[in-house]
């Protein structure tokens, strides 16, 4: 722990030194055709460096690979900042200073929250990403390229219907939804197609942030570019009055989508501030999606490290569940370790003090908090039957005893907690933990592709189960909840989505990130509550059935003093009030 | 003339033999450190290549520059085609097969098109800016990056309506819109904000595509970041009740926007099939906007070859007026030498040959047709006082006959007219016309910056008029009108704009481009009419008021069967379908 204080995280980005993209490509074996720059320091790789598709997909068969693959998940978030992106980067720096050749795959950031109150989204400290201005606003178009996909689509299925609606669309029941990577409540409700017959027709309309687009899950979940195709194809616009569903497929809208994201689905290589390779790529919603960067870029950090490390979305309940039952079923991809990353901060919060006096030590508070970052553990070792330890990532107000009490306390339940440094030391605050991820995935020297890695893997839920079923297990074993209750309209939309043969899908449940249950108010490991499910879609393309827990906003707005106000360029061409 | 018939433009395209694009670069002298690589075949080029800010901007001032400028423009455009863009590329060619350093100037595409009705942007045949799909599909996320900046702002305004309204903006009174690049009739017109209180305020809204966006207005006319950041704070996004204009800076938007459009503002560079260096960099509308590509790009082209070739929109009482009236006076930018583009096809149609006739020789409507092309060649001539030279783009159709009429009658004018096979034979097609241009720039080996480049030029209007002066001027000395007429709430729009200090601006007129009149079926040179402008509104960022003279939808629908529906990308990642 050091007790100078950090300059601001653009400052440090800015006066980072990094190699030439090219270097961090070659130094991994990409062939530069295999490379496309994108400017001087980020770059795309090409699909072609991935092994040939071998069984992806089939539920449960391992995949082959070299590298041994690190899932960072974390207990439930709070306002204190659990610091996931932060110890995800400075692990993988750390697996570099112990001699480990890794690879980072992260999220990429949206400009909503950029410009909204969060900041941008590539680490901070001595663990970040660089470079950090690019990275945060625009970086390779990816999100826009969604964004004019999901926009295409949506032109094409009001254009249809304007030019004498063959397919018998009904305007009422149109789901799809327009994109815009922007926080802009003004967009969350409106009518479009008015002025007269010869400007469309008038209906209830919405956009969502781009992030919460299925495109967004859609390219993250896809396995090759044919893949991509398909599961563009599959997504569902809208019903016609009988419900029968009408998909992109329909409209013959696939091609052209994927023709606008052939180039998105390539991974971004960028570098960590101590030049680790970073793959950053694609980045949907972790309720109403999945929230795990993009399969290929996983795929692609196993393939040219030793060790992928990646980050799945908010706690453990939401982000890593969904890596786990759905990324996995998709994909193949078992992790070989998890991080559950916590903080004296968080657990106080979840012990019930309030966000004014985090800096007052109290280690009683956080003991009241440890039973939320338990049950994350429980969940990634008794549920998933993965191995896991607690990253404890310090903060410069945290006292010994606090820190202590933690590491003590998870010992008696026999997690392993270490303390991570790598906010304000890079890597080498992070060599604990690393050495402990390396135990965890067989030690060092450690052949790739081990036997037992997935021996002792399973799902959460039986996914030939009902939806409702499969919602109960989920909510019984994750959440600890005593069920899922479905209202009565829920109820209904889970049997038409049966008989139109979405039954078979595995589930994704967007629920507040603040608690296990469906109440933000319940913090700490709350039990005798029962999760209501209100509303469920298909998202037929992502291949999951989305399940509404709560009320969950795809479109957010701008604070009243939004960060845009500060965000300026100077003389230079530099980008002043990011953070 | 080649008898053989000619691949698809796409065809050619992707069988072309590309330059990598660093050497490209390096044999214009840009320095690796200048150059930012997007892809293997595309790259952003620093702003810092361009000479230090010398008196731009000062109305008149002759700029210090190294190259020659030739600017291209047509005659009234007809649905035949005049290959304008084809005509501007294979110039370019046709300079370097005779030894000459060019460098082309191009607009960038919007993705509306590309789905829609038109297609790509990029030439055609054997004159083409290459990689061809990169161009055409997002690019380096120049129209993007655009977008999200005009949907910042207006995110921006309404937020600040939603907090509170600190500033008193009427939220009937708001002017600026939000931009999607895509062909959507049902975003026209919409009632946003719906919902409750939590959603915004509930008001008429509506979309443009990004390419009619002032955002793109004011990328194109920026001559530095500096002059890029103040652009934006002028825009006015609405008024109060009582009028008062709102702008950018008064929203604290200006230093976000701004960011968003670092990387935007610097030119793209790409190649020609014979790998001349392309600058391919903005695309507003010509008839809301200027219609020109960047003046950066174009200042650019100067700076690095000895003849820079671009080109307007539309004909010459458009695109080439607005060059000279706006971007002139914007950027101090002269053409040394002007082309106009006809065609045997276009010259039939406005001698009164319907569009399925074009194929019968027929020279007497060609004739019939020329005092088209005539009055448009005398705008530069005469009006101006710039040298041109016709550009006869040589369709496969053309007879010997009618191509002799259009050379010979143009002759016994005083105008001299050239043949152009550049579409089916690249630069060799076009070396007469090179010729011919190197001829009205003062010949072979005249040094640059000549003396008399501007000893001729002058504006069509005097911008110390009042506005409805300054319309009544460009009506009666471009489009021949026998005046301007206002109708009294334009009258009353020119009042207003004046008293808020707009009334010194340049104007940017908004009328039909098949005409020079403002009825699209007054096809020729008309007489006897006069221009009705119904409404101006001030684009205080681009700096000039836009007069509309005649209904411009800002947002394009789509047809019956798009495009979209038959793109796509075959297994190898290639894209088909594009045209």
């Amino acid at each position: 722990m050091t007790s100078t204080p950090l300059p601001s995280d653009i400052e440090i980005a800015q006066a980072a030194h990094l190699d030439p993209i090219g270097d961090i490509a070659s130094g991994l074996g990409i062939a530069p055709d295999q490379l496309h720059p994108y400017g001087r320091d980020k770059a795309k790789v090409d699909l072609s460096v991935l092994p040939a598709p071998d069984g992806e997909g089939a539920p449960g068969r391992p995949e082959r690979r070299r590298g041994r693959l690190v899932l960072v998940t974390a207990m439930s978030p709070t306002p204190a900042g659990e610091g996931k992106t932060v110890t995800t980067v400075g692990l993988a720096d750390a697996l570099r200073v112990l001699g480990e050749r890794s690879v980072v795959a992260l999220r990429e950031p949206s400009l909503g929250p950029v410009f909204g109150l969060k900041g941008g989204a590539a680490g901070g400290g001595l663990a970040q990403v660089v470079p950090m201005e690019d990275i945060n606003l625009h970086f390779t178009g990816d999100l826009h390229a969604i964004g004019a996909a999901a926009n295409l689509l949506a032109a094409m299925v009001d254009n249809h219907i304007h030019h004498g609606n063959a397919l018998g669309i009904d305007p009422r029941r149109i789901t799809w939804k327009r994109a815009l990577d922007v926080n802009d409540r003004q967009l969350r409700h409106l009518v479009s197609g008015l002025g007269g017959p010869v400007n469309g027709t008038p209906r209830e309309d919405s956009f969502q942030i781009t992030a919460a687009s299925e495109v967004m899950a859609v390219l993250c979940l896809a396995t090759s570019l044919e893949d991509l195709h398909a599961r563009l194809a599959r997504m569902v616009v809208g019903s016609t009055p009988d419900g029968r569903p009408v998909t992109c497929a329909d409209l013959h809208a696939a091609g052209a989508l994927t023709a606008l994201l052939r180039d998105a689905l390539k991974p971004n290589l960028v570098q960590t501030l101590e030049h680790t390779p970073a793959l950053v790529h694609g980045g949907p919603f972790a309720n109403i999606a999945h929230g795990c960067n993009s399969v290929v870029a996983t795929r692609m950090a196993l393939e040219l490290g030793d060790y992928a490390v990646t980050e799945a979305g908010f706690g453990a309940d939401l982000g890593a569940e969904k890596f786990l039952d759905i990324v996995t079923r998709a994909s193949g991809l078992v992790p070989d370790a998890v991080v559950v990353v916590a903080t004296v901060r968080s657990l106080k919060m979840h012990g019930g003090v309030a966000r004014g006096s985090l800096d007052v030590p109290d280690a009683e508070s956080v003991g009241r908090g440890l039973p939320n970052l338990l049950q994350h553990v429980r969940t990634i070792t008794d549920v998933f039957g993965l191995p896991a330890v607690v990253a404890l990532n310090v903060f410069p107000s945290d006292t010994e005893a606090e820190l202590d009490l933690v590491q003590r306390s998870c010992a008696d339940q026999g997690v392993r907690a270490v303390r991570s440094e790598v906010w304000a030391r890079g890597g080498a605050g992070g060599t604990d933990l690393a050495r402990a991820v390396i135990d965890l995935c067989g030690g060092k020297g450690r052949e790739g592709g081990a036997a037992g890695r997935d021996g002792g893997f399973r799902y959460a839920y039986d996914v030939r189960s009902s939806l409702e079923d499969k919602l109960g297990q989920l909510c019984r074993r994750v959440y600890r909840a005593d069920g899922v209750e479905l209202t009565p309209a829920a109820r209904r939309q889970a049997r038409a989505l049966e008989d139109n043969g979405f039954g078979g899908l595995p589930v994704c449940v967007a629920k507040t990130q603040y608690s296990f249950s469906d109440d933000p108010r319940l913090l700490g490991a709350p039990r005798g509550f029962t999760v209501t499910v209100r509303d469920l879609t298909v998202d037929a393309g992502a291949g999951f059935v989305v399940a509404l827990a709560g009320s969950v906003t795809t479109m957010p707005g701008l604070p009243a003093s939004p960060a845009a106000e500060r965000i300026d360029v100077d003389a230079d061409g530099r980008i002043t009030g990011l953070f």
